[in-house]
């Protein structure tokens, strides 16, 4: 089996190495292509243990590094983001999407034209590009598989289903580090405090998508388009154990729930094998132990995420874009201490608001040019507002 | 689609007839024969609105009555336990088995002959004839489906996976309405408390088989037998909210859960429908509301019939039907109060340890008469013997 994991340096990337570190053995499972960012010393180690063919780095400052290190093993290496949407020309029977932001979705599309299988952790494909995704997979006869905890999920109680069966899907949410807070705590948060996500390890960005519950906003949009619902199919639902990853409620008062424990290795390794299921190491859930599972109806006024969310969800057009590019630039502002956490939702319905986003509501990014245009036109738009910083 | 229901006075029959009358609408549902045994003012009413062709008593005594109430109206009626095997030689698409206790399993194995789907709610089928009924379904390509709401739910969560990926399923259990008393309350406890069952609305003697957990380790022995896994895949979670059915955990750490409201129309009317589902009225859980799902480890010693289950479950033979057995007497005896209610239990393990049960322990019974038989000589064992009743 040939695979190719573009963001490999990352956390899931990471744990995807993990899994094929670990089924390699048994499996003739070959890593033919790693992508990865700054983190050259970590792409180097596994580009030699896993005896790659392409390494590419999407920062071209780092190739010189990457050449001195690699070209002795005879491992190719090249530099640049068109390099890594070239990578997946390479052919593969699997290839992980795991790119974090709006940079993972033109890889993910011509991955799509070109591997078998495309297991998609890089949620921003379906909330930026969901309907192009969707078709393209037809097109091509790509199988498309959930890598999200939330999506694997679905996906997993969706098995042996028909869709039209479905009445609601519900994700479920740990509610992140801040779900306690009152807003006037939430207004003062430090980004240490946003990093420190109460039961998932994960990186940087995500663990701060995690406390907005911006997270659980592009969720609920990638849901949308992978498994074709309507707005008012979408719920969400606060658990703080994070042990039941999602659910499907069927209309005859059925519902179906995966659960699994706190370890991205587990849909990573779901999808790899689907549909059939490997062996892993015992780390089952511990229900006596465990002792109960907590439900809370999502806070959407300290949580407008989810409320900004329905905007997009109750459109087909472009907002998808919107909402993320305007997130991603918040994010960033968030990070580098400009604006104040809550001033991260303010932002983005800001953006999500404005005039000349109205004409996106129900056009539809007829190809990857066209999303990325207005990823760029909002990522300025975005980076321009000016907020009377809160929390300060 | 014609149907007939055995067992149509109790509560899964009544069940049953209430999901059929919400869905004859749309689907032309014809109810060609009902049995019951006492009840016959209930059957009669059944009888006349839902036009049937056959009316069966399983008590003689009742055929008068049943006489001039039903032939007027043109419908055929007989009686005794052989008139009920026989009635599913009539033929039809779906035939529920929901006779309670061992009666239910000749019936069941001649409606397997002939019928094309059979939903068994007799756990005591599986029970008493395991080996008996998977493979006369397999020669007569009829397709079994468990109306018990723990293994209807085991097999929704199966639905599109293959069995030898299953690494345990986790029965659910309420731990019925003794889960907190103490050993010494147990002894005491009379028939009333027996019969408030926390969660679910059940007949008398399941409701008495739920709170000493008899009823679990049927299930238990049922499971083994409808889905062919060996004893150490079998689990039982006290989970008094009774909102998760079942479990399945799969070798790759995957928990996929069937969760529904205390209402056996659901495990009913979806092996109706089975492969399909129909719409319900809306009666779905309301996660917030509930606010949490709690577990703990069942108590093998307050509840010793999870322990004696599983010298059933570690054999391949012929001590399903004895258990069974010895537990339909002591169950008679304590509703008759003639025994204490922790020597229901003490009754079944002094019969199921008896030297004469060693050799059925590997001896499966090679046809009905063999259980049959196996079945009276048990029950007179189990008349006979003398208990020092406890709790007076």
């Amino acid at each position: 089996m040939r695979v190719i994991i573009f963001g490999a340096t990352g956390s899931i990337g990471q744990s995807a190495l993990h899994v094929i570190r670990q089924q390699r053995g048994q499996d003739s499972i070959q890593v033919r292509a790693i992508t990865g960012n700054n983190n050259i010393e970590q792409l180097c180690k596994d580009a030699i243990e896993f005896n790659v063919e392409r390494v590419v780095t999407a920062n071209h400052d780092n190739l010189p590094k990457l050449k001195d290190t690699l070209i002795p093993y005879g491992i190719e290496v090249c530099s640049g983001p068109d390099a890594i949407v070239e990578t997946s020309k390479m052919g593969s029977d699997w290839i992980l999407s795991a790119i974090i932001g709006y940079n993972g979705v033109p890889p993910t599309l011509e991955a799509i034209k070109n591997c078998k299988t495309v297991a998609i952790a890089n949620k921003e494909s379906l909330v930026c590009a969901g309907k192009l995704v969707i078709d393209s997979a037809e097109k091509y006869q790509t199988t498309i598989l959930p890598v999200d905890s939330e999506h694997n999920a679905i996906f997993q109680c969706l098995s042996g289903e028909n869709l039209k069966s479905v009445r609601k899907v519900i994700l479920t949410a740990s509610g992140g580090p801040f779900r306690n807070w009152t807003i006037g705590e939430m207004k003062r948060a430090k980004l240490s405090q946003a990093l420190a996500h109460p039961t998932w390890n994960m990186g940087q960005r995500i663990s701060i998508d995690s406390a907005t519950m911006f997270n659980k906003a592009l969720e609920l949009i990638e849901a949308k388009y992978f498994f074709q619902l309507k707005p008012e199919q979408l719920d969400v639902i606060v658990h703080p154990e994070s042990l039941i990853h999602s659910m499907v409620c069927f209309c005859d008062n059925s519902t179906i729930a995966q659960l699994g424990p706190h370890d991205m290795s587990c849909a990573i390794a779901h999808t790899l094998n689907y549909p059939n299921r490997k062996p892993a190491n015992i780390n089952e859930i511990d229900f006596a132990a465990q002792g109960k599972f907590t439900f809370e109806a999502p806070d959407y006024q300290r949580f407008p995420a989810l409320r900004l969310a329905h905007i997009v969800l109750e459109t087909d057009g472009g907002l998808g874009v919107v909402f993320n590019a305007a997130k991603e630039v918040a994010l960033d502002r968030f990070i580098s201490g400009e604006i104040g956490f809550l001033d991260i939702s303010c932002l983005v319905e800001r953006v999500l608001t404005l005039p000349e986003m109205i004409s996106l509501q129900h056009r539809s990014p007829g190809s990857i040019d066209e999303v990325s245009e207005i990823n760029n036109m909002v990522r300025i738009i975005a980076s321009e507002i000016s907020l009377n910083k809160t929390g300060t």
